[in-house]
């Protein structure tokens, strides 16, 4: 048995019960967090709070090299642990297939993820968002400007009154500084700024952690402000209902007159 | 202080961890089950299995008469529990709203969602979900045939190449029969088919329970099926990469050559 498990947003505290139940009942349990990863607690922590070992896989050692992972899930029940919900990334429902194909029987058990609390958060509804889009650092994306990618996906959604959710690009272990690096939500701003300097964004910090922001702008405002420690996001509400306009206000400080004009 | 607490998908194991001490270390605790519940657990059963005493309030006592709620979280720690997410609906922005009005520290803690895993059980990429769009019971909705509001956001989405999550009416108390009613994949199929007989449908059936069901086909196919227990929800694929396709043939006995013309 292979038992998918989402951690959740943020740390050790964030995955469900049911999900840390299987994963103190699981006969081995491996992590990948090149994916995305937990801020707010490291793999040992993990470990520490749920009195089990992990091994932690890289890219190639998911994806190259599962047949060790899939052997043991032939016998025994394997756990296989992701940050913020599981089948999030290609990478695990690839895994999740290779399993069904040697007829190792899998499971989902579910965590909370960035879109989830984008909506709560800022109290605009989950129904009205449309499709989300990422936005990469520019030597990711390596051209001038904004990727067609992220504009069309914004002026689409506003065109049908939709909020869109726009993710910032994250790279885990960098490969010059070997290092993670994560788009700050007033350098993704500073980006959306050059074609949009005067549309009102919601910045989300720390979705999920004791210590969540929740702040409205203009771009070119945002873009001049800090947030504090990741993970950001930025949301760009579409048309606001009156409750939705009413709780950008007194949540996230939106200037309402702005945000009639999005 | 106030912290709202989402409750997740199926039963009283559904709660984050974070959740679930909050829950525990509340002087007072609060639900409501209107806007939607867990079908694995009742109150009672939230109230053995993390000790705790639970009030439970209906539509009136919550939007209504909030005022005891209120003045609790003046002086003590009070939580506020929904099943799924919290803030999903209106109802609980407004809570939020009328504590911030009153200066009383709020705080949110996410559960996971029907939207997180219809993406993550299908093998849908969450990315490339537009719009969702909720069908509801023909006595409810008042008129023949589907709502535009259905056809038009699966429309939409369809012509943008975007999955659709079509979530299935529920009547919580109904006020003739007085028990709650939900409405099955196959009656939501057999209502799709009329404008649409050979669009795929994937069924999503329990979700977030240990016993979730993902079954593909024709809408005319779907109604025809029974899909036991609920809640059922509706996914409408796109169109689909080469690994979503891959995972809704082997995980939901897609037929490959009918999604390719979805």
């Amino acid at each position: 048995m292979l038992t998918f498990i989402g951690l959740g947003l943020y740390d050790e505290q964030s995955i469900t019960v049911e999900g840390r139940d299987a994963l103190q009942n699981a006969d081995r349990a491996y992590a990948e967090f090149y994916t995305s990863k937990l801020l707010g607690a490291t793999a040992a922590d993990l470990e520490a709070a749920h009195d089990v070992d992990i091994e932690v896989r890289d890219r190639t050692g998911v994806e190259q090299h599962p047949d060790d992972i899939l052997e043991a899930a032939e016998s025994e029940d394997v756990a296989f642990l992701t940050a913020g919900d599981t089948m999030i990334s290609t990478t695990h429902v690839d895994l999740r297939l290779r399993a069904h194909d040697r007829g190792i029987e899998t499971r989902v058990i579910h965590g909370v993820t960035a879109q989830t609390a984008a909506s709560s958060l800022t109290g605009l509804q989950n129904y009205r968002f449309g499709k989300a889009t990422t936005l990469p650092f520019p030597y990711a994306h390596g051209a001038d400007g904004l990727p067609a990618s992220v504009t069309d996906t914004i002026d689409a959604n506003r065109e049908d009154g939709l909020h869109t959710v726009v993710y910032l690009d994250i790279k885990v272990d960098h490969e010059l500084t070997d290092e993670d690096e994560y788009m700050t939500a007033d350098v993704g701003a500073e980006l959306l700024a050059e074609a949009y300097p005067d549309l009102v964004g919601v910045v989300v910090a720390r979705a999920g952690s004791p210590d969540p922001l929740v702040a409205a702008g203009t771009m070119s405002e945002l873009a001049e402000r800090e947030f504090g420690d990741p993970l950001h996001l930025l949301v760009v509400p579409g048309e606001c209902h009156a409750l939705e306009a009413d709780a950008l206000v007194e949540l996230a400080d939106a200037n309402r007159d702005a945000l009639e004009t999005n």
